[in-house]
């Protein structure tokens, strides 16, 4: 596909994985929702209730930000599976104008937000390369 | 969830997102597709053609067998959210009784092996840790 394809695929995907590295050098992944504005992918940590361990993402990408995400359609015919990945550098933001329209994106993205803006802390993702795949006709 | 049902989701979901960590310290994530057998997931380079960056995940445990996995069901009602994580140590199987096991246990779960047995390699993962999350009744 081409790269405005891949990106488009990165903006209109419901649900991604992202996964970043823990400070033992084992990698921790999880689904997360997100919002994209221009090279740069948004997420917040939400209202709902988190157990400690739900966090770690956070303090993961403190000690090391790199992280990766995935989005994917996956379907029984798998002659039509793709995936788009990109890599990047997270920043933890403080509150701010950058901070407010990541949350603006967010909640235009996802009406579930509108129930009351996620108190955040906010998390921008710049990235730096996207590779995708696509299974070719007759793979079958 | 318990932890039975949490290995009932991991056992019957069709699709799984798998991070390993690239020699350079930074985290990679692809959905892949695995079976399970007791607490060991199986999953295999299947047939359809590669780039060489496919295979990333295989060097990746070469060098570091630590890796995560996640399945979860995404819903535009967050309130039945849900993922089940299991961490766990990589290893690359050679030719033998549990690679043939493997392949056998991936073809009774994916008919879409039947047009022919993937060719491999296999590789096992060796559950360790298995984390479960899901949106309390409420949390909309």
């Amino acid at each position: 596909m081409s790269e405005g394809e891949a990106w488009d695929r990165l903006r209109t995907a419901r649900i991604g994985h992202m996964a970043s590295v823990n400070p033992d050098g084992s990698p921790h992944v999880v689904p997360f929702v997100f919002a994209v504005n221009d090279r740069t992918i948004y997420w917040t940590v939400d209202a709902k209730p988190k157990r400690t361990r739900e966090l770690k993402r956070l303090s993961n990408i403190r000690s090391n930000p790199h992280v990766e995400m995935v989005v994917d359609g996956y379907s029984e015919d798998w002659g039509t599976l793709w995936w788009v990945r990109a890599r990047g550098v997270a920043r933890i933001l403080e509150p701010g104008k950058e901070w407010d329209r990541a949350l603006t994106l967010l909640s235009e993205k996802y009406e579930q937000y509108e129930a009351g803006p996620p108190p955040g802390p906010v998390v921008a993702i710049d990235v730096t390369h996207v590779v995708d795949w696509e299974a070719s006709a007759g793979d079958g």
